[in-house]
Parts: structure tokens; C-alpha cells; sequence
């Protein structure tokens, strides 16, 4: 068995934004060797996401309006108790909850094994600082 | 470490439905020979989920109104942005996000580990044409 | 390859907590003696979730508001159709689907692969009763 592990890292300047990490992801996966597993790819901060979905510029929209009418910026400690604590980032961790923390991608003759569409995205919830996120890849 | 993969077919009739996929799963499990692994199910498209929950047809009817709520269909480019490219699937893509891309389901003994009432869910919202799901098998 | 499984078993008091598993998901990585690979823990529940986030009082607080907002509990079969079954937890099936399943863990030089504040929680929205969570690793 083979093991490969890799860290990106990310400088989202606005508060929320969706960046493309595919390219990234494989590159990881051809420098790794792996014929045939599994790759992991996750986000190390719990304000952000990982997720897979389409490169459109109208959906990443959609995506950002809605997540905010489901969980909006309030750096009050009144709707985010979690605000109590000085940080200012309580919906965040709400949005990254609902759009989630990794994705688990096959590869298959050593390549991400995908549909037509998908698109690997890096999800900025409190953006404006570094960010890690995690690829690690095993198999054969 | 042994690999295995299988793409299944799917060709919803409705907009919106929920199909058990648990047995065809079960049988990939069981063709790929794998004892001890990890079996990756994934929607291959980005209008669709892959989820685990019950197999109740109640609680289906409520996850449908649920998420016609959380995610209402509208072909308009008004609410979504993303139909400004001429699609009316918008909705979709935000249902997809809330019922997820896949599950990761351990295997032991050659079978599918599982609580009593896990079975696996295609998720589709966005129907009426053919659309694929990948199992990924690793493990020995 | 290596690989082991590991069952928890919990029993909340409340319909609805959040349970800190981190140590007891560490404690499995080291007795498995995997170095490297992936560990895999979900809910053997379809009621329950476990997630990554903070161990932060105040934010468990925000999604245990959010996620009653988002599915009320409602034990009438009105508003879930599931309940018509005599249940009366349709809702945590819902809030369920928010928080996800399971997660995937990456275990590098034989630890969780972790960013700084990662911490890995049981979300229980039917408790009261005993549940469980599986842990699987496979690597080597």
C-alpha cells in the first residue's frame, strides 16, 4: 500500500468565496504514484469547506446568498453565542456545516475517477488569513 | 490490496425521488471479493446525492417538502443565477448540497457494516435523464 | 494492509447533545497501530451524526437553535409524514442530514491528521437511549 500526503494552502481575500482546487488535487494524485484508492481532501479549519460541485460563476452566487439567508454574518454575541468568546465568525461555522468538511474521491488508473461536472471547490466562510487544506491518498 | 469498481445507472422518472441502491451495492461489495475495506459511493453528477438513511416512504415525502423549502425549484434566472446559462436546474445543486455527494461504508467480514436501519439513497432532484453512481471498493 | 474496527457506545440523556469522541476516535488509531491511512467513524443511527468542528460551548448552543429552526421537532404526523409511524423523531432524521453522517480522517505517522481546532463529535437529536458509532481503519 501507498500513502501520499500534501497540504495546500489558501489566501481567500474576501469573507466568503469558492476557489477551484481541482488542478491542485491532480497534480497530488499523479505525484503520488497511486494507480487504483482512494483520496481524501479536507479542509483543516472548521470556518471552511471542501465540496464538490460545478464551475459556474452564477451557482457560486446562488451559493452565497442562500448560505447567508440560512446562516447570516451577525458578529453580535446575541444570535451566535458563539460570538461570547470575542470571535466574530459564528455563521461560519454554520456554513461550513452545510456544504461540509471533505470530499472522498476514487482514482482509478491514476486519475480522479469523476463525472463530467465535478469540480473539486475550496469553500472561504471567514476568509482574509491563511488556511490549510489536507490531501492524503492511498492505494496501489 | 485488492481495488474494485462499479458504475450503476440510474433513469428517474420524476424531478425529485429517492431510490434504495443498498442491494446493488451490497453485490458490488460482494463481486469485488474485498473482506476488510472501505466502500466509497458517489453521485457522478452534481444534481444529485448519494446518502444513508431509512428506507420509510413518510420520511421520504418529508425530506421532498423539505427540501423544496430549504431549496424551492424556480427555472427563473432571478433566484439562481445559474440559470442564467440557460439551465432550470439551479435548485438542484442547492438540494444536492444539503443530502450530500456520497458515504463511505466500512466493510467487514465482506459485507457492509451497518447499523440496523442504514440503507443507501440515490438522491435525485433534478431527473428524467440517465445519470450514473460510482462504487469504489479498496482493501483485502 | 492493516485494518480494525472498533465500536462506541453512547447514551445521551437529552433528545438532543453533542458528545465529544475525539480521544476515544485516538485511542482506536493507536491501539489499530496504523501509521498510515484513513479512518472512517459514522453513526450506526440514522437519528444521529458525527461531525468536525469546535469544542466551543456557545457554537454548540447556536446549532442546537439552528438545527430547531431548520426541523422543529414535532411530534404530530402533520409535519412529518414519518411520524405516522408512530415515531416521533421525524425531525432528527432532518437535522441528521444537516450535520452529515460520518467523516473521514486522514492518520499521518500514526495520529489524526488534524488542523488545530478539528474535534470530532457525536450530534444526537433522538437520544435517550443507547447508540453507537464505528470506527474503521484501514492503512498500514
Amino acid at each position: 500500500m501507498r500513502s501520499f500526503r500534501k497540504e495546500l494552502s489558501l489566501h481567500v481575500k474576501a469573507r466568503m468565496s469558492f476557489v477551484n482546487i481541482t488542478p491542485q488535487v491532480a497534480a497530488a494524485v499523479a505525484e503520488s504514484g497511486v494507480q487504483e484508492g482512494l483520496c481524501l481532501v479536507n479542509s483543516m479549519h472548521i470556518t471552511s469547506s471542501v465540496f464538490i460541485n460545478d464551475d459556474e460563476r452564477g451557482l457560486h452566487e446562488d451559493y452565497a446568498r442562500w448560505l447567508e439567508q440560512l446562516a447570516p454574518f451577525d458578529p453580535s454575541p446575541e444570535r451566535y453565542h458563539h460570538n461570547r468568546t470575542g470571535e466574530d465568525n459564528g455563521d461560519a461555522h454554520h456554513k461550513r456545516q452545510i456544504m461540509g468538511r471533505e470530499v472522498v474521491v476514487a482514482i482509478t488508473a491514476g486519475k480522479l475517477d469523476f463525472g463530467t461536472w465535478e469540480q473539486i471547490f475550496y469553500g472561504e466562510f471567514d476568509g482574509r488569513r491563511s488556511k490549510r487544506v489536507l490531501i492524503k491518498i492511498i492505494g496501489e
